[in-house]
């Protein structure tokens, strides 16, 4: 199978904290995005950010990752709501970093016990695409809750 | 200043191939959003993935990160568009890979040549956030051009 590419494109213009930007996506299923310094690291006030793009990709990448995993284990699941939530931290000295993303996942599976998900939970996380594109740069935690 | 939180949600039902998933951004800028496995790895078809969400917050960091950048060299932008292109590749042994991004930047920047605007590119990738969540395990690239 032949290498995968997606694009997208940010324009920003002037300063940082004053200055705005916008972002688009190639596939084209994203509207026109606003972004900005003050939305990005005070209130969102409806607007996205990287580190909020980052939270999508890692829920949605470990979501499927997780499906993935469970069905080589014989027990496909029904359904998995996965949570990501991204911190960006001042670093000493100044400057930002991606400091963690942590997963919390709930699952409907058939045929199977917690402490099988857990198990399950860990592998799923440790092929997951996004997640290895973070590891050791990023803390990653997995929370995994079987439901009846 | 206290860390800052970003939070998304995904929902994915089924096995891997035959399943579909959505996902939403609590920030409520993104609307509910189809992902597949599909779409994911052929072509989009309207549909965003992971990858593409981790171009969009690659580009948007890059643009901020450089704008910042430009900003302490007392030469801040007029205006900065950063395309990010995201490779995701098979895996030998089976499974895939987040491989690269590649940053281009095209600048308009008054007082400034393209030797420096080329060097403050590669600090303002050095700063940006979202390269350093993903240094070391994603090759990241910068091309930087500036416009008259």
């Amino acid at each position: 199978m032949a290498d995968i590419t997606r694009t997208a494109t940010a324009v920003w213009d002037g300063p940082l904290t004053t200055g705005s930007g916008t972002f688009t996506v190639n596939s084209g299923a994203i509207p026109q995005q606003a972004v900005s310094w003050a939305a990005r690291t005070e209130e969102p006030n409806g607007k996205t950010s990287p580190e909020e793009l980052l939270a999508a990709a890692h829920a949605s990448c470990f979501a499927m990752a997780f499906s993935a995993t469970l069905g080589r284990a014989k027990t496909p699941p029904e359904q998995l709501t996965v949570t990501s939530v991204v911190t960006f931290a001042p670093k000493e000295g100044g400057g930002f970093r991606v400091a963690s993303s942590a997963l919390t996942v709930r699952g409907k599976v058939p045929g199977i016990d917690q402490a099988q998900f857990d198990e399950l939970a860990k592998a799923g996380e440790a092929g997951c695409p996004v997640s290895n594109a973070l590891r050791g740069n990023v803390d990653i935690t997995v929370e995994a809750i079987l439901e009846a």
